[in-house]
């Protein structure tokens, strides 16, 4: 079953679009999941995706809009007119159109809405655009199976039939009262085992999970999974139910979170993938290395300041990489823990607490590696002051770097700021610099110079 | 509705333990939801936890044990006799139920299944034990919905009600022939819509996604994130229905995914957490650190080996930290694109291809970033020919430091080795030795030493 992207389908697709043989090409792709056209379409010429997006029908042709890259996307919606893109966003429910036209130029979003046939669908529409994208309201949908409280089992059933149409999973039923407070929650499992006279307030769960319309995505993401909840309703302050937030959503929030992380750690900023352009890449890139230039002059200046020690102590200057590399190193495993534990929201008690963890964590490792240090030095150099300087100083820099390391991303979260930003060059960078400036400083006492 | 871990609440609990006040501890805990009572767990003393265990009803307790911290839950269960956890292990659903009995020593293993009453129960933790726990079997759960083509829909709907007070949750009924093959799927809602003397064949939706038992978990997850599925059948070689495997398993295991790679490029092997003991933090974090300081040493041995160029050309030896940089920059920057490529199957296309792309995007940053060091040394140090070969350097060592970050993720990776190990400590590392020497070498070559 596993659908398979080859070289030889794309071939006989692009073979198809030239011949302009619509019947084959339907007959082609109505075989493939709309996540998997949208893969063939990321490969294509501009015009070959256009052409198909116009072949197929709008049921399959927004479904795969969704599944676009980002990019694709973007460069297809300018092919279509606004008439076009609003017949796709009228197939989609209401978190995906919005997805769409948040994407869209500020002149262009209106033009579509207005195009959108079903008033309803645009009314909802119009309210979703207005949430901060990071917010649940802004990932919500309004499709969603809603009962009152006074209804009877098989009322319900009744008129879940009509509801359930326009829902595409039915994850829970939201039971409301009279002025549309959320107050309960039923599975489908629960109305069928009921008897058909029950009325719902009698078998309705009264613990439901619910989140605020303006509560951070991240938020959600987290009660979600802790909760194992696959759906989530979304209120406002009055506890009025306004639209419902599934997993599914939330798979992609954690995944770009994820993503997002891990490229900061790696020096990367901007959201990019495989496949941008080099000046795109290039951009989410240059300006991490040249944070980590402007370090590498820093630590250029600080060892032309100890150039007067240079002769005597030639040596001391051939272990500047190691220092630095261990600086760097000890700073982004500590951060990465912190910024993991604060990801994971398992970061409690005291910073000091942290911090003194963190300072006797560092020695313990800084004291194992400078013994081997030592070690090496004496035998290879000879000389054991010498040995004993470099060691010594080895231990107050993976000290100084695990504390770092430890407090930046406390501090930039206590800011409001991504902590993670704090894992990749920014921390190598700084601790690069002082732990080559603390290495000679330490140096300098204990040799004497 | 935010669930709050104060230290009132922990000193509340614990205020009870010790009075032995079960009463009001099961009023208390009674209003929490059970992850969150395992948040409280995780906090308190081994004793007083195993308390609580012993004193909720098993229920409750099976699925705290579900959300306990890895460490907690091996320590509670120490304390637990074979009977008490196969109590706990009868309440859950049998994927849990496996992942908690895989976790006990091999000899505690099969005392714990044989006190399992049910003899379906164990039957069936016994065949998922015998599943790789990377593998669809692994995660997958014997509980489902299954009817049988030939049922009529009214006849389905009263079997349901039987079968689904198993099941948790009730994502897909599940359509088998009478060789319990899976032939398609529907949702509660289809039967709901349906007429109720309708036989399921005529109704059944025929494309069902399903994995296969041996699948990786992986792979599993990525089908089921592409396909935005909330539950998957799994089938062996024949099509039989063996279980299933929903959502939230593969939330969790996207979340473990992401934090391994992310701990592993912060150069932390084992999965560790912030409130782990500092010697298991050690032992995470030191083979690392221990790996770059073999590297530091490589580097002094490799300038030691320049020491003739020295007393002419000392403001070499000042730059080979920002060297080090920034091979070890560019190094993580290509090689984590890579790994997220690798991670989401976007890696298309010939190795080749790739390797060029990168060495165009290094040389366009190298070249950048060396016109500006060029600029400095130049200006700052007078000299020109020196500012030439540093300059010069610094592009060669940013295309090689690419080259190697691309080159390193895509062999491992080739090699059935997770490419996320490459991301971290290893390339910094090898790209600041080969980039030191390379950037001595280069400069002798032009200074003519």
């Amino acid at each position: 079953m596993q659908f398979q992207l080859t070289n030889e389908l794309i071939e006989k697709v692009e073979l198809f679009v030239n011949e302009q043989n619509d019947k084959e090409l339907k007959k082609l792709l109505n075989e493939f999941h709309y996540a998997d056209i949208a893969e063939i379409l990321d490969e294509l010429d501009l015009d070959d995706a256009v052409y198909l997006i116009k072949l197929l029908d709008s049921e399959t042709t927004s479904d795969i809009l969704t599944e676009l890259d980002e990019d694709t996307r973007e460069k297809v919606l300018q092919n279509l007119s606004a008439k076009e893109i609003a017949e796709e966003v009228e197939e989609l429910d209401t978190d995906d159109a919005v997805d769409i036209i948040a994407e869209l130029p500020q002149d262009r979003q209106q033009a579509v809405i207005n195009q959108i046939e079903d008033q309803e669908h645009r009314d909802e529409i119009q309210e979703l655009l207005a949430y901060d994208e990071d917010s649940a309201g802004g990932l919500m949908a309004k499709e969603l199976v809603k009962v009152y409280e006074t209804w009877t089992v098989a009322g319900c059933l009744r008129r879940i039939r009509g509801q359930a149409k326009d829902v595409t999973r039915v994850h829970s039923i939201y039971v409301v009262n009279k002025q549309e407070q959320l107050i309960g929650r039923l599975s489908l499992k629960d109305l069928i085992v009921a008897k058909s006279e029950q009325k719902i307030a009698e078998i309705k769960k009264d613990n439901v999970d619910w989140v605020h319309v303006n509560d951070d995505v991240e938020d959600v993401a987290r009660v979600m999974a802790k909760y194992d909840l696959e759906a989530i309703p979304v209120v406002d302050d009055s506890q009025t139910l306004l639209g419902r937030i599934t997993i599914d959503d939330i798979v992609d929030v954690l995944k770009e979170e994820a993503d997002k992380d891990y490229q900061l750690a790696a020096g990367i900023t901007q959201d990019v993938d495989l496949d941008d352009s080099i000046l795109e890449l290039t951009k989410a890139r240059l300006p991490w290395l040249f944070l980590g230039l402007l370090g590498g002059i820093g630590a250029f200046i600080i060892m032309e300041g100890f150039q007067e020690a240079f002769n005597k102590y030639a040596v001391l200057f051939f272990f500047t990489p190691l220092i630095a590399a261990m600086a760097g190193n000890v700073g982004v495993q500590s951060s990465a823990i912190i910024v993991q534990g604060l990801a994971n929201d398992d970061v409690k008690g005291s910073v000091n607490g942290r911090l003194i963890k963190e300072m006797l964590l560092a020695a313990l490792n800084g004291v194992i590696l400078a013994v081997f240090l030592f070690l090496f030095v004496w035998i290879y150099n000879g000389e054991m002051l010498k040995a004993v300087a470099i060691s010594v100083s080895l231990v107050a820099v993976i000290i100084i770097a695990g504390l770092i390391g430890t407090f930046v991303p406390l501090f930039l979260d206590k800011k409001g700021i991504d902590p993670a930003i704090a894992t990749g060059p920014f921390i190598t960078t700084s601790n690069d610099i002082l732990g080559i400036l603390l290495y000679f400083w330490i140096a300098k006492l204990i040799l004497g110079i």
